[in-house]
């Protein structure tokens, strides 16, 4: 996207002219991206958005017409539009990949600049964060509960707007669908595009027959029919059979499948198989849409055995429509003026609101079966290395206390932007969508499940938690 | 936007083909779009996206990477890939006016184009329908529950990406809110852009006052402050009266505001308008922040008589978190070959999924008081006047009739792009909002409330209702 430095909350240009007007230029800020709660009651979220968020950064200008904007506010100052003018952002950014598995309250990004850099790419970095990390959390539910069986996403019509529709089909094939019906993602990103068609096409015609029959002329190598326009089972799936054998097997091919797009699913599904199985297309993919999300899903294939190949999910997923807001973050956390660190924390009498302070590191710790089993926040200096034995503890209830043996850690989160330069290059979305299914594995099934997920520890070292306890006093 | 051709579901694309294969490229196809359900139980929509959905049509173009990469997908052949090469949309577009108040059922805008053209476009004009008309129908809501204090749109940083964040501050806009935070909308389309400062400016500071100082020194005349990064009452205000005294007032200005946005937020402001009013501040304005939406507003003004003078508003407006999918359809109601028109209906066991047929316009009937009465949807060749007396009757339970004395009409729709070009200019975003104050006042309270609103009419012609039957019994 070209040319959105002013998609930026206003405050962020007051705040960068009051800090450039009161000298403050030369301070260093560190702000922590996070986020505080796991949607719909989950074990865990997945973060997306980095590809977006470090092109961005990376290519942030002013425009002469954004700056022209800007000066008949009347309430900058030429020096301040002349600074904005040459504005690069040149500070450095650590990210988790993009894909990881995250929990709340641990810096998925932290970024390191001048404090007017810093604050000026808050609004865009946190969009970013927040939209695609919540449509690939959701999507990984979607997926983890149609158990090996496909899922695409179906929603562009319902998403709120066309980066909407862009970026959360991006996010939800890391997250593990199979492909979207978005063609444009084909073409921006290799990913598979399938589409069949609507019941407009099957109207259009005269006879339900004679749709099917000129879809097949149409794509003898790929034919799949929506049934369901006028009656499933007693005219959909008996005129696709027909037409099927008329014309796609006659031409040399095999049908792909049918969708049903409305009724009780489980029912046709089972029908429908019977008597595509009794017509001899045992091979004809089952395709269901309509409202699905991953508790239907899991209702459809668990309780009610359907035989159903390919689920296409649209609005729930695109938009999240269970809890569509993903509340992530961007907190200070420590300002540097030359070589002197000022950690900094926001007090709240709501503890989970409250921030940890300073710069830090946060370390996946694992057992010797590569077994995730907890997170450890520290700071930036400290060092954690494989086969030493540490305790951990509850900063909460610091009486709730582990040892972990023998620990194998990783460290989560790498620099991906350094003095203003990318200096780590974006993973194709299929590494993206490798490296979280190769995280899930390392997670226990007990923080995986939708009912009352095991919590997973988010735990400080005990550097950061006396930090921590000596701002909170101060600052009481 | 540029080149957005291709941000189409995939079955468009493949049932375009088809047509093209089947020579159906002379048949002419009307499909209306609508919706079926107003959101949050409410009692009518807010009709926006109108200006994306023109601006998307009139310029849709395939580019040569565009071909190539559907070329690439071995389905279409080389004639077909002309065709798109050379595509261009030459129907027409009838559509009620952006701002509108919108009901379920009743076509909001009709395509009439070749079916190619008219099927391609579906996908894109559904999703700039569905995420305007949303967020519209939402901010709406909320500014409603405002009662005239001012609503500021906050959200951008939990937008579902770059468009909604800038088209869903626009749907706000056009729906009643004063302004937004989103510096970019300024630029865009002139409306008003405002900002004060993060809990980060604060804290970058040693302390609170020193903060205050220096934002007020930066802006005497615009000074707002937020005043709940430590203590509201016991620091936070007293700060606040200590800067405006000591920087502002010398400085021959008058402070702005103050902005709460955490904690008890109905005591804080009468407790901080005390405290204002009694340092002599009875001008500065309080603001009202976090997580607010349409019942929080009205509890806090209606029951707690907090002293609130603007709310901003954030993620709960921006992805209308209550309910954030507007199921607006895009459903084929006739074909026309020559001069034979054919109405087509959508069949459904559930009668609110039935679609009404025909190519059709849609009146909304008044009495002499300016009072909207009833939406009468007819046959395209149905002429109302004003005047007349008419007996409308529930197209469902049509023993429930009603006699209409001496109707004012208005005819909803306009003829907006006529032969593939636009011929109705498109309104500012002024009189967009101007049209939805209007449309408000001739609706009557009953419709908007927020508890069990009365249910508006929207009522068939005879003629129209007699084709539907018809139809109905053809299909059985």
């Amino acid at each position: 996207m070209n040319n959105l430095a002013l998609l930026t909350d206003f405050y962020e240009l007051t705040m960068a002219y009051s800090y450039f007007k009161e000298g403050k230029g030369d301070v260093i800020a560190y702000f922590d991206v996070f986020f505080r709660r796991n949607p719909d009651k989950g074990g865990f979220a997945v973060f997306s958005g980095l590809e977006q968020i470090i092109d961005y950064i990376i290519n942030i200008k002013f425009t002469k017409e954004d700056i022209d904007f800007l000066r008949n506010k009347n309430m900058f100052d030429e020096d301040f539009l002349e600074y904005l003018e040459n504005f690069k952002f040149k500070g450095d950014v650590y990210a988790f990949k993009e894909g990881s598995v995250i929990f709340p309250h641990e810096p998925v990004i932290t970024v390191r600049a001048n404090i007017i850099e810093a604050q000026i790419i808050e609004t865009m970095t946190l969009l970013q964060f927040n939209h695609q990390s919540l449509i690939a959390t959701k999507a990984n539910r979607i997926v983890t509960s149609a158990n090996g069986r496909a899922v695409m996403e179906f929603g562009a019509r319902r998403a709120h707007g066309v980066s909407a529709s862009i970026n959360g089909a991006r996010a939800a094939y890391i997250a593990g669908c199979v492909g979207t019906s978005n063609t444009i993602l084909g073409k921006m990103y290799d990913i598979s595009v399938l589409g069949t068609m609507a019941h407009s096409y099957v109207q259009s015609f005269d006879s339900e027959l004679e749709a099917f029959k000129a879809y097949c002329r149409t794509f003898p190598d790929n034919a799949t029919l929506l049934v369901d326009s006028y009656d499933t089972l007693k005219s959909g799936v008996p005129n696709a059979i027909k037409a099927f054998k008329e014309i796609v097997l006659p031409l040399g091919h095999r049908p792909k499948g049918i969708r049903i797009d409305s009724g009780d699913l489980s029912y046709l599904a089972k029908e429908a198989r019977r008597m595509l199985d009794e017509a001899g297309f045992e091979d004809v993919k089952i395709i269901a849409s309509n409202s699905l999300d991953e508790y239907l899903i899991k209702e459809l294939l668990n309780e009610q055995g359907a035989p159903i190949d390919i689920f296409g999910v649209g609005e729930r997923l695109i938009c999240a429509r269970s809890e569509p807001v993903f509340g992530g973050v961007y907190k200070l956390v420590a300002t540097q003026k030359g070589d002197k660190m000022t950690p900094k924390i926001k007090i709240s009498d709501n503890i989970a609101k409250m921030t940890n302070p300073g710069f830090k590191r946060v370390y996946r710790i694992y057992n010797e079966k590569n077994e995730a089993q907890a997170d450890l926040v520290c700071l930036h200096d400290e060092v954690l290395e494989d086969g030493q034995t540490i305790e951990i503890f509850d900063p909460n209830h610091t009486w709730k206390r582990k040892t972990l043996e023998n620990i194998r850690v990783k460290d989560m989160r790498d620099l991906v932007i350094k003095d203003g330069v990318q200096i780590v290059a974006t993973p194709s979305l299929e590494e993206m969508r490798n490296h979280l299914k190769s995280e899930l594995k390392t997670m226990d099934d007990s923080i995986k499940r939708f009912s009352n997920p095991h919590e997973y520890y988010v735990d400080l070292s005990q550097k950061l938690w006396d930090l921590r306890e000596r701002l909170i006093k101060e600052n009481k």
